[in-house]
């Protein structure tokens, strides 16, 4: 389509990452489209796995000569630097690129340069094209991991209105209904791990993988981390050998662990103390609240022991969305940032 | 405006009872339009406090002569009954009105037959014009009364995501935002009676008004009542005269005491245990949580004791509506029903 505009262009590039959204860390995932000096898209490409082509280069290769003169938008600005692959600054000089549209800037010291490298050959370059959209899509993880030298950590839990995750008898299957169950799993296909405490896997036996509704396993699996001093049980469905146990339980050195291997974007599954540890001590980055429009009155609650102890020290979240999952009388998504 | 359509007229007939919701009881606040021949809206009316006349009394005062060939828009069908004042389809009748709708029919047997009074009489009626508007709207309360011989009980509670009502030492001022606590004290002024547990008086001290946001009270007031066996203690805000003290744990003697006295519509204020006690007693017949964009960990549950063991009896909620309260970052309500 003739006459496309930046911002139509950096929703498909978007679209593009979150296709890779998970199989990318510990680089980012970055989505790219190329116009053609008429505004038409020739091409479109997204961050490959580690060791392959960044974003921009996959879709230069789409484009061929059809990028000469053209615009390359892309949600995070080029890199400049050597590392596994080229530097993307010069893929787009040399091919021809006539302006840039970036997403968000580079916070990657040893990557950032490529706006510098792309003017100093004449390129024109512009920051910020559906700036908020593009720093909340599937770079989050990786922007927040790149600012704090931590992973990101999203801590997902599923809970009646008067705050409980299981009954009285310990039962919890299920409070939260399908589209929420089902929208868990999608989430845990695009994260580099899942982490749980010991508490929750003795009392609850979770797989902890990422599956389609029917059961069977998404063909994507994020790390699955177990914290705490406790063994799983023999027979557990987490009883396998590409679980990682960590026998602590301190935030810090889960986070570390798990920055040693790579891990950018985590999902963290509980249990209410494990949870607690992490928002009291301000790593939890993100808040899932799944609700159910549903009481039980007794049961565990969802969150313990976070550092509260009155009201002045409320953990307030920032609100990013509130929605109703699954059509009428479906569970409420609340999404935050504490 | 000549040509108002049933639909606009019924609109406006629902508007003029939310003005005088909470003044009737144990009458249902009514709300009643005359559209002339033309269509033209000529009269409006709304039940007046017991003794007085009823909505389409009022109304059709207003519109005088100008009734005669035109229609009456009803939220509720016509009594037929001679109470303190004569049956309102007499007085349609009488003045000449050519059509009636109304919202539901009335499904109190004493006040029943109206319709059969007007249809002898030559008036054309119709039914159910925005009928779950107008069932859901004022008159809620006052037809699950006349249908199940009990007060109509809306529990309200404010909490966190974690389902807390107060912080580990107590503190509970405030979790929820100003527009929320807003909404609470516009409630309190369309209800019969608020109701809280002795524990909750003596923990929290609420004076159970229904105030302006300035701290000022409002004009109308609804009874007062204190739930339990423990004393109200002196020098409390409800340690007043005008408060009705119940003591008793059982929901049907509240429920009782208070139909004794006129009571039509009741908000209970918690805590945990007498709501829990009035849910697994299905004493309940709307939920309004408002849930707090915040977290706590520790502190007292918004609900307990519900007699719920086990997942497969959880409670859940038809949901009526989900909000969030005060704009971006305010409080999310969730309105359902037991």
């Amino acid at each position: 389509m003739p006459g496309t505009t930046p911002e139509q262009a950096m929703r498909a590039a978007l679209a593009a990452s979150v296709a890779v959204h998970g199989t990318t860390s510990p680089n980012p995932p970055v989505g790219a489209v190329i116009l053609d000096a008429a505004g038409e898209i020739v091409g479109t490409g997204a961050t490959a796995p580690p060791g392959g082509p960044h974003a921009e280069v996959v879709a230069l290769r789409e484009a061929g000569e059809r990028a000469r003169g053209g615009t390359a938008v892309v949600t995070l600005e080029p890199c400049n630097h050597h590392g596994r692959t080229p530097p993307c600054s010069e893929a787009l000089v040399a091919a021809g690129i006539a302006r840039v549209h970036a997403g968000v800037a580079d916070p990657n010291p040893k990557a950032a340069g490529g706006t510098e490298r792309l003017r100093a050959a004449g390129v024109e370059v512009v920051l910020g094209t559906l700036g908020d959209e593009v720093a909340t899509g599937p770079l989050r993880a990786w922007l927040h991991a790149v600012r704090t030298g931590r992973p990101h950590v999203t801590w997902k839990f599923a809970a009646t209105l008067d705050g409980r995750s299981a009954a009285a008898d310990g039962t919890s299957r299920w409070i939260t209904g399908e589209a929420a169950r089902a929208e868990v799993h999608e989430f845990r296909s695009h994260v580099d791990a899942v982490v749980a405490g010991t508490g929750t896997v003795i009392a609850d036996d979770p797989a902890l993988t990422a599956r389609y509704p029917d059961g069977t396993d998404r063909e994507r699996q994020p790390l699955r981390v177990v914290v705490g001093n406790r063994d799983v049980p023999a027979g557990a469905r987490l009883d396998a050998p590409d679980v990682l146990h960590l026998r602590t339980h301190s935030p810090d050195d889960v986070l570390k662990e798990l920055t040693d291997r790579g891990v950018v974007d985590v999902l963290l599954e509980g249990g209410p103390r494990l949870a607690g540890a992490f928002l009291g001590a301000q790593r939890v980055d993100r808040v899932l609240a799944y609700l159910a429009p549903a009481l039980l009155g007794a049961g565990a609650a969802a969150l313990a022991d976070a550092g509260v102890g009155t009201i002045s020290d409320l953990m307030r979240l920032k609100v990013d969305s509130v929605r109703v999952v699954g059509g009428d009388g479906g569970d409420v998504l609340v999404d935050g940032r504490p």
